[in-house]
């Protein structure tokens, strides 16, 4: 059986447990928690140098960090992610986006609005976080007007990964009223067999 | 053939010049100068609504962003992508990586020193930008202390997205000396049969 090692307040670590919710599968969880340096410990930099979680364990040992790999990595074989070389590259598009464009700023505009006391000066970074998040909300909606789902209409890891962080926005001062393609997509999304909502 | 939309400056986009110089293919390419807004017009915005280079064009029409998912594409059935599924993984891993904790910090801290004045308000985040560069740079030292390449000890994808902007760290401020296993893995890459330097 697969371990998983995360943090359950992470979208970047839910999105590992919505996968493996709609597969069925059952895994390990240890809860690493990294607001108290529980990813710098010798122990667990031995498993990821680069000090994160999520961190998927194969039963052998082997070790995967990055959450967009990881779900690639499990969805293989899979419905929720493609065969075909022009879809699979669209769903990497979309995951690359989410982690360069989209998590910078809504997940860290969250993490500031949630985690942070109201007089830390990471406060004053807001207002750019959260008009970037809505340029990368923008992207999305324009795509989610013409299609269901991110890759050829259907279900995949693509939408799991920009679902973890997106549905969580309001959270960091990221309203998504304007969004309503992006609305109608997380609730087919929350529709979805299977689906399980994060836990914090 | 395909066309390549992209800017000679940027790593990201001399990513995809190296991928073809080793393939030995032919493409066309197209100059967008994202500096003077040429992502920003709305014809660059209506084939990547995200406003960035490089971007894929097939002689189709259809079009691919996000330089490590057109690599992946690129690559696909190649020895420079594995078709192992735990390979790939890795390989994903290693350019997720790329996007989220080295480019950020490494590619950024290029552009301010190198582009932007030497008054100008950004340069305040050189300090912080080296920094987590530096971190970066250890996971890989550490990671190139064990092996050629990043995967399996195979020159790939991996290998290309991050010496993009590895090897020129040095002018944003970040400099080498402190990484043996880095400058030799720089060094295996330029020896490789069809490698060619970034034209700038």
């Amino acid at each position: 059986m697969i371990t998983i090692h995360g943090m359950r307040a992470s979208g970047n670590c839910y999105k590992l447990q919505l996968l493996m919710a709609h597969l069925g599968q059952p895994y390990h969880w240890v809860d690493v928690d990294s607001a108290h340096g529980e990813t710098r410990t010798p122990q667990f930099l031995a498993k990821n140098p680069n000090g994160k979680v999520p961190l998927l364990e194969l039963a052998d040992g082997r070790v995967l960090p990055e959450s967009n790999a990881i779900l690639c990595y499990l969805a293989e074989g899979t419905s929720f992610l493609s065969a075909d070389r022009w879809l699979r590259a669209q769903t990497l598009q979309w995951m690359f986006f989410e982690q360069y464009s989209h998590e910078p700023y809504v997940a860290v505009a969250r993490f500031i609005s949630g985690w942070l006391p109201p007089d830390h000066p990471r406060q004053l970074e807001l207002p750019r976080l959260r008009e970037r998040a809505h340029q990368a909300l923008a992207v999305m909606e324009r795509e989610l007007a013409q299609r269901d789902f991110f890759v050829d209409g259907h279900y995949s890891v693509a939408d799991m990964a920009l679902y973890a962080y997106t549905h969580t926005a309001p959270a960091g001062g990221v309203e998504l009223h304007d969004y309503p393609a992006i609305r109608g997509w997380i609730a087919r999304i929350e529709a979805q067999p299977g689906y399980v909502a994060q836990q914090s």
